[in-house]
Order: C-alpha cells, then structure tokens, then sequence
C-alpha cells in the first residue's frame, strides 16, 4: 500500500457532508410550538440530542444509524450486534444531556424482506432493549429495491430528564477532571476506513483474526474471525451514566458533579470541543488502545492523528467532573466499567485539545 | 399490457413481509421498564403508534418512512414534497390514537452528500413542521455509498396524550357514523404499483399529464407533468383533527364522541379492520375519486378490490364519531376539510368492511 491512509480517501468527504448539512440547517425555520408548551425548542449547548419542553421536564430524541458497519454484518450474515450498535448509537447521545432514555424505534429498510435477516435484527434490538432499560415503542420495515441494496438500519431514542438537571457544559471549568469509561472496540465509527484498509489488504471478514484481539474485559471466541472482532457491539452507558446521575441526585451536595458528558463518536478526541466554547481538554493519561486500531494503523499507515479523529481509540466515553468529586464519581462508574480511570483534565490554555502524545492535537471539531 | 396488474406483481410480496414482520416481532420481548414508571409499554387495541407511560399522560412514537415515491422524486430531481410525505405518515399515524404531535427527527440516506438534495429536502421539511406545527428535534444524514444508490428519507414523530383520553376502539359500536376527510392524491402508499403501470405505459415522468387532474380543492400548475400529480403531497390532518380533539374537550358532554380514527395507508380501507376485533364497517357514499386514480385502474386494468386494497381512493382518513355527534362533528371538520363527508356506519354484521359497490369487500387486513 502506498502513502498513509485517512478517512477522506475512504469515500468520506467531510468537508461535503458540512456543506450538506449547512444546506439542511439553513433550510429549517424556528418551530411554530411557543415557549412554554408542550415541544417548545429548547437550545443547549453541545448539540447532543433535540431537547423540547414537556411541563416539568424536558424530552429529548436523537436519531443515528448504524452506518458501513452493517455493510461488515451483511458480508458475514452475522446481525446479531447490529441491533445494539442501533441503540447504542442513539442512547449514548441522550445521556450527554443527562436524559434517561425510555424508548427506542427502529426503522429497517431492505431490498426485499427476508425472516432470517429480520429474526436476527429483532433479537439484536430485544437484547439492545434490554441493556439500555427503553422500551421499543414500534419500528417500520421497507422493502425499497429501488433504493438500498442491502440492510439500512437506523432508529430513534426517546429520553427525558428533569427541567433543572440539564448537563449543558455551562458548569464546564478549568481544573474538571475528565473520567473516561472504556469503549468495546471500533463501536459504529470510521467503518469506511475500516473496509478500506482491510480491502486493501486483500483479507476477507471470515479470515481467522491475524493478531490476537484479546483485551481487558473481552469475551471472544477461540478463534475469532476478522468479522467477529470488527462486530464486536457498540457499548451501552446506559447504566452507569443513568446509575451515577441518580446516585448524585441523591446525595444533595454533588448534584451537579457533571459538568459535561461527551460520546466520542466519528471525529473522534475532537468530539470534545463541541462541550464548550473556550475551554481546552489535556489527555495526560489515555486509556489501553485496544489491539484492532494498532493492527489497523499499522496495516494501513495512518498517522496517529488520523486514528484519533476518526476511531475512539478505546475511549467511548468521557464524563467531565467538579475536581473533588472525581474520585467517588470513579468509583462509583468502575462498579459498572472497572477499567474506566481518570484521562486528563479541563484547562484554559484555548480551545483545543491535547493529549500526551504531541501529534494529537485538535482545535477544530 | 397482458392481464389485470396488482400489487403483489409490482414487486411487494406481502406474505413475505408479514412473515418477516412476524419473525421481528417475536423477537421481541417484553420491556424492563416497569408500569407506573416513565417509558412502561401501554398496548392499545388497533396497533397505530407506539404508547408508554409518562406520568399523567402518554407519549406516542410513530417511525416511518417515505418508500419508493421517493424514486419519482428522485427521478425528477424534485424533493419539494418528500418533507411532507415524511412528515404526514408519521404524524397521521400518532393522530389515531388521539396524540397530539409536538416533534420530529427525519433520517437521510444518500449515496453521498448533494448540497442540492439536502436544501431540498430540508426546506420541504421545515414547511412539514409548520403544517404539523411540531418542532424538528433533530436529524441525520448519512453517507451509505455501499447500502443506497439514492436517497432513502424517513422519520419519527413524538406525540402526546392524557392518558384518560386515549382512542383506543373500545367505544366503537353499530351505529356509528364514520366521517371520511378527502386524501390529497396517492398520498405515500401504493408507489411500487404506480411506477409499474406507467414503466409500462412507456411514459416518462416528466410527460405532460396525459388526463385532467384538475380536482375539487387542488391547485395545480397551468400544464402538469405525470410527476407533479403523482407527487402532491400526502396530507398532514393535525389541524382538523388535533382541533376537533381540543374542540369536543372543551365542550363536556362531546369528549368522547370520537370512537376510532383509521389513517388509510397501504392496504386502502381494509385498515378499517384494525380498529376493532368484531365490528363492520359499511362505506354507503364513498368520498370523489381524484382522476389519477382512475387513470391508472383503466391503464393497468386494475380491479376495483385491488384498487381499493392499495390506494385511499380519495378518503385519507376515517373519523368514526357517537351517532348523535356526527352532525356537529362534520361541521367542525368541513372549516378545515370542505369535502369531508359522511360515508357511511359501523355496523354488528361481522368483521368486514362492505361498500355501494359490492366488489369492494374485505375480510382480512
């Protein structure tokens, strides 16, 4: 292979997917519902989630899907995380605005149905249900053979969180400790370059895995497969968010030890700048690297940078927290993710992030 | 063209699907989430829309998509309508169990950003929100170059109720009357059968209007190609519907004069059977048939079962209304919809529905 790989030769133009997105936004007026009505906009910083009015609380929905990742799933006919990547996808975004997530809607749309196809899916979503405590509220499926030519699979999450307990990042300040909870693997990002470099090596996804994928709280076959390593399901916060956020509430003293939670998704370390304006964010301590990026950096001689903004590197998630908080908040989050530690902190030094190695460095999101 | 065309031949296998959606749904367990506590499931009789609990009222999911009217769209390079269709199968869906809708997310899969398509797309959305009068609570767009080979649109509305005033079917009965609200056109149902009859033709969609479409409360350009009639968009019914709801409430004696609500989709009147196990259904006068309908019935030789079966025929929705209420309740609605009507009554005769024309006849969903 020559030259080092990124996203953008992977068939992803970031920069056109802004334009689009721009041309979406601008297209979108004001809601027509009044403040202080049942779904009344409701602005937060951060952008996570759509968060309405809803008397006393506020509702919030995010909507993903599970992107090129399927594209793995249906090559192996193996389904069974798709579901969990779905869900995951979504409820992680509610929980960065503290938002209990109740339920969840799928939507598949497919070239003609196929009861295995759909038998596997429905017991991906059941057990996706089930790890993010949501009920699943309903689901659509398309036949469109005019339109995909394989699986699409995406779906929308419902949460809801009191009026006053909000995580906005406008609590955010110099000297918040960051917590960073352990990803499972690849989760559902960067899939694009993911198949680019594992194309490009000439491998097939039912090769038996060419390193050896074990990590730290890992379960996986004798012999796993490409396919059985790069499906590994996106993780579910649900619990150990949703339980530390109760937890705080009941102890009236660290009710607001959350300044900000963010879910590093496509864009990676940069997903950070989207919490706050000014401040910046120092990784001095990151998270084990679990063994699939290295072997993907590696075969396809992408720069640590690279890697950075486009995988999560094993950290799925990052709670910014009140300094003498940190540690009973860790605590209380290893009930759930024994290996999630303390990664860095929140500084003034502009907006931007750092991190211990000095080739990964972001000011923009 | 050989032989009389139906749905089945136009490439939806309808036992396919129920076998697909049955193999979904038993895959499907029951939810964590406990009753008495936000997001616990609520069934309902009639199965439209996704209820759960939350506090005094419930809140109802509906997620669907636009199908492939979205292929003629595409086709002609015009999405103007498409944010409509989107918004209007969800929220009339919501609208059924008596939810008033407060919110949307919309889902865009395309095989690569195109500025053009998301302006399009989103301007047509920000006009459905205004029709709708709900908030866009957020959105997706993604890039699926290996999945789609040209925009997939759907999306989920977010609806509430309190939770004494559920249209559940329970109170329907012999006797009532059902009001029909006129549909717009084809609405988003039926599109696999339309595009075959005219592939068949030989017609393209940017060919003059081959008949007069002109029809009683539409506006339509001087000299319409096939496409600008079979896009009109499908009708948001918030406004009368949401009204009436508002309306009877305010007025004691008249809360509960609505005892069922059918939104006509794929499956034309037969949708009448999910609103009650055992009831009839007689439709004596029929709502006017808009001409594209019988356009395409005579050029695919198409039965008057399988029209009825696949389109609304011209009737988007069913109001079935307490005898001694139906007068006052088409007056309501003709301030929005001048052509609803009165088209006919529930009655004990078994579970069917039966029309003027007896061909029309349907024992099954």
């Amino acid at each position: 292979m020559s030259g080092p790989m990124d996203y953008a030769s992977s068939g992803v133009d970031i920069d056109l997917e802004g334009a689009a997105v721009a041309s979406l936004i601008g297209s979108l007026q004001r809601s027509t519902r009044k403040a202080g009505t049942p779904g009344a906009p409701v602005d937060l910083p951060g952008g996570f989630g759509g968060l309405i009015e809803f008397g006393d609380h506020l509702l919030a929905m995010a909507t993903d899907g599970v992107g090129s990742k399927l594209q793995i799933a249906t090559a192996v006919k193996n389904w069974e995380s798709v579901g969990i990547d779905c869900m995951a996808m979504n409820v992680n975004d509610l929980l960065c605005v503290g938002a209990e997530p109740i339920a969840f809607v799928d939507y598949i749309a497919v070239p003609k149905p196929d009861p295995e196809v759909h038998a596997a899916v429905g017991a991906s979503l059941a057990k996706a249900c089930e790890l993010a405590n949501v009920t699943l509220a309903g689901g659509e499926t398309a036949s469109l053979p005019g339109i995909v030519t394989e699986l699409d699979l995406s779906g929308t999450a419902l949460g809801f969180l009191n009026k006053d307990s909000a995580i906005t990042g406008e609590r955010l300040k110099s000297g918040d400790v960051l917590i960073g909870l352990p990803s499972s693997g690849i989760h559902s990002n960067g899939f694009s370059l993911v198949r680019n470099i594992v194309s490009h090596m000439g491998l097939s996804y039912t090769d038996s895995c060419p390193f050896d994928a074990g990590f730290i709280g890992r379960e996986l076959s004798q012999n796993p497969t490409i396919a059985d390593v790069l499906l590994i399901p996106t993780k579910i916060y649900c619990a150990p968010v949703i339980g530390l956020l109760k937890h705080l509430k009941a102890s009236e003293n660290s009710v607001h030890a959350i300044h900000g939670i963010a879910h590093i998704t496509g864009g990676g370390l940069s997903n950070l700048l989207r919490l706050h304006d000014t401040l910046g964010w120092h990784i001095d301590s990151p998270l084990p690297i679990p063994p699939e990026f290295s072997w993907l950096q590696n075969k396809g001689n992408v720069t640590d940078l690279e890697m950075h903004r486009t995988f999560n590197m094993g950290l799925g998630m990052v709670l910014a927290v009140e300094k003498d908080q940190a540690d009973s908040v860790l605590s209380f989050v290893q009930q759930y993710e024994p290996t999630a530690a303390i990664i860095g902190h929140v500084n003034g030094n502009g907006h931007k992030v750092t991190h211990s190695n000095p080739e990964i460095f972001f000011e923009h999101y």
